[in-house]
């Protein structure tokens, strides 16, 4: 019985549907788990979870999807129907190379590693936490076989958070960033040495939790973050989870005596929750129903946390309302050297902390360690020395122990690797895109030190959100600014920046 | 290629496994939906649940499931394998029976029902409702005739929600439970009048919220609800979520105003949360790990709501602390006094609001009305004056309107006919189970006394609980109480304690 291709493309994104169904389902009970989920629920969430994943997996691997996509072969790929194929059919090939075995036992290992480092964290006992990982290398190891790659192993993981980025390519970044920032970096030393240090000391002090809620969730309610869609938890690690375009929801933690780690995650995490808000309706139940890659949804993030969020032009309109929210914390405590708090630039244990400076720094240490574990110069027990090597080579700091240090970051215990160098690219994008938008908009500084966001959220929806998956991130970043992914604006950007804050000119 | 039973069991397994984690991811979503989820995800969540649901649905009726089955025709009955294979070829022939055309447009219908029924109850207006409620009879009668019964077609209604039930038996209980209840209510109508109204005006006046589930949530500890497995939040109306034995959800809602709702319901709600977490873990991910039917579910509910809850003996040891939260309203009101408020008799048009001497005739009423409209001896268009003849005849009360009275109720907009019944089902057996648990345990009055659980939950652990849905409720009934099911326990203990409490025999 043949079938005409409306037919055909019918019956494609019926299946596609399903698949998206199954993956939203299985992102609100990652959500879940992570937020409300009592503690005897971990065994049967991971083989939910498994399920889900498993049959989301065979759908996407089956004959009759391969058959669909074979038969809607070449359709006009500027089309949203052709970039639909097209992105389908490589969803398709790159799962059709994994054993459903090898997906179903790599959900089951998370499920169970995640809580396992949740443990291993407060008590700071990396043994118990390194068989999971181990075992989660071992898997992504025999995935990167399986996905194929040209040059590196690692470069099939990358791929699958950032379509078409190359380990060699990355290398290249980091060394430029290192060589645009180290220099900078020691000039504020030498500066923050002159001016003395703790500059950030206002940050800290008694900040209520309910206070420090209401502001944030005020500040991304002004940015554009659409709240009936979205919604605001507590968890141990921040998250933003994007169920679908209509639910998009985000978490933070509060400190109540340090104002900015819920501050700034709030807006880091919006910044990621409007990109999928913004995501065209249209692609609703579609693979291109999310962020076009990891690197450009980080971009997004890093925009409204650090170009806006720690911009002068901000806090100019903003400060007075948060001195009202703080009296006590900042009463006195004048916009400049509150502006310089939020830019302090000091080394330190905690990449979630870390200031613009250093931030790139903490992600190449990640970076090389990871490609190191690929290749297998380094073994996981040797990890927790190699990374306090590490932080003492780049940031001149020994974290207190490894909860503060290796054990940091939950991105391992998922299973991540080749997911921390997209925050680097995604601090290099920002810049990138922020200049066009100024560009094309000369207005949006104004208005930011206006506390009006709408031009700037409306350009970033036209050029970036609404295309979802549309575009692979490269042609997105090209259309969108005129040039590939350019290190050159973000280290002009921090030299500019904190060459002002540090009076490194004079 | 033939396999050995424990391969094909083993198989059996497998695939009953996969149908249970996709309804434990449904449950999941069921719950966020009525808890924690923004209004933009209601579309994606319907599709979301509408998937899961096909999805098990396929892989219970597949061929594949059906050939396990019927080659594991007679395995031990009275082996946890046998009851496993025994109840997954109920399920499946269930769902077999149904054509898939038939259980969609049940679906459909509901999904239109549910608004109609929310819209015509805010207007008060039946005839807006009536032609859905006819749609649904329709489907469901012809449900029934697929399904097929023996003597009636309600009993294949009923069968859903309370396996082996006959609308034959259910008639001979409500006619005991008629004779034995209307004679006592006549005479606590005189007393009532003797005494003056208005017993229950002490749970009235300021009731903090987070007082009220500080104090909720210390009363179920100290029955035994495990939190380590199980939450509560609040929802418009509470229920109970049994995502697995490791998952069990309550919900409830606060009156500010008024002690009795979100306290009694907290009670009646981790009755039920406790059965489900009392389940053989070893019943995990098959279709045992649930409870036995409605009416066992409902008995759990309510053995803690009254016969514990509402028990003088349970108060003589908790008022003064209850009195300690909330010195404002019932600082000087004594037990007595309490006690009898909170078992205050008062004939009303509500049954989610009513008492435990006229909750029976609100559901008796339900019952004969669903049966004549199955006998075709009352029509959908004369169910109203049906409905208000019968609250005149047997509460004495004719409600103000129909929203408070035919379209009160959210169930048959669901299409849901043969479920009322397990209400009553589950009041006379929380009794019946009681006093066999006290006759077994003499020590349990006690107990309750001095605020402890452990023996009568432990005794309902063994002979209920743990079970999960091995045996059907009749064959659990009689070998946990050695009768079938007796309404003479519970016509006793109407009698006693509200005796007592009116002074009905001076």
């Amino acid at each position: 019985m043949t079938r005409d291709p409306a037919d055909k493309l019918r019956l494609l994104r019926e299946r596609l549907a399903t698949i998206s169904d199954l993956g939203a389902a299985s992102l609100t009970l990652t959500w879940d788990r992570q937020t409300y989920m009592p503690e005897g629920g971990v065994q049967g969430r991971a083989e939910q979870l498994a399920t889900l994943n498993r049959l989301a997996h065979e759908m996407l691997v089956s004959e009759e999807t391969g058959g669909l996509l074979d038969a809607l072969r070449d359709p006009d790929p500027g089309t949203d129907d052709g970039a639909l194929v097209r992105v389908a059919r490589r969803d398709h090939e790159r799962a059709t190379k994994l054993p459903s075995r090898l997906v179903e036992e790599l959900s089951r290992s998370r499920s169970l590693a995640e809580p396992a480092w949740a443990r291993a964290r407060a008590e700071s006992d990396w043994d118990a936490f390194a068989p999971h990982l181990e075992k989660l290398l071992a898997l992504r190891r025999e995935s990167a076989e399986y996905l194929g790659y040209e040059d590196h192993p690692y470069d099939a993981m990358l791929d699958l958070f950032e379509p078409g980025a190359k380990k060699r390519r990355l290398e290249t970044m980091f060394e430029e960033l290192k060589a645009g920032t180290l220099p900078l970096l020691r000039g504020i030393s030498g500066a923050a040495n002159r001016n003395g240090r703790g500059r950030d000391a206002p940050l800290h002090g008694d900040f209520d939790e309910a206070r420090q809620e209401e502001f944030g969730a005020a500040m991304i309610t002004a940015f554009g973050y659409d709240w009936s869609r979205g919604r605001q938890d507590r968890t141990v690690h921040p998250f933003c989870v994007g169920i679908n375009p209509g639910d998009v929801r985000i978490t933070t933690r509060f400190d109540p005596q340090w104002l900015s780690p819920a501050l700034f995650a709030t807006f880091h995490e919006a910044g990621h929750a409007m990109y999928e808000q913004g995501i065209d309706q249209t692609f609703f139940r579609t693979p291109l129903d999310r962020g076009a890659s990891m690197g450009m949804h980080e971009s997004q993030s890093r925009l409204w946390e650090n170009l806006v969020g720690r911009s002068h032009a901000f806090w100019s309109h903003y400060y007075p309302r948060l001195q009202e929210t703080f009296p006590g914390p900042l009463g006195t405590v004048d916009l400049e050297t509150f502006y310089q708090a939020i830019n302090a630039v000091e080394p330190s244990e905690i990449r979630v902390e870390a200031d613009e400076m250093t931030y790139n720094l903490h992600i190449l240490l990640r970076f090389e360690l990871e490609v190191a574990l690929f290749e297998d110069s380094l073994s996981v027990a040797e990890m927790p020395a190699a990374w306090n090597a590490g932080m003492e080579e780049y940031l001149g700091v020994t974290p207190e122990n490894d909860a503060r240090g290796v054990l940091q970051d939950i991105h391992w215990s998922a299973g991540l690797f080749g997911y921390f160098p997209t925050y680097t690219i995604g601090n290099v994008l920002s810049v990138q895109l922020f200049e066009t938008a100024v560009e094309d908009e000369p207005r949006i500084p104004e208005e930011i030190g206006n506390g009006e966001f709408g031009t700037l959220l409306g350009w970033l929806r036209e050029k970036v959100h609404r295309h979802g998956r549309k575009y692979d991130p490269e042609d997105l970043i090209q259309a969108t600014t005129g040039r590939p992914l350019d290190t050159a604006p973000y280290l002009k950007y921090l030299k500019t920046k904190f060459g002002a804050l540090y009076d490194l000119n004079r």
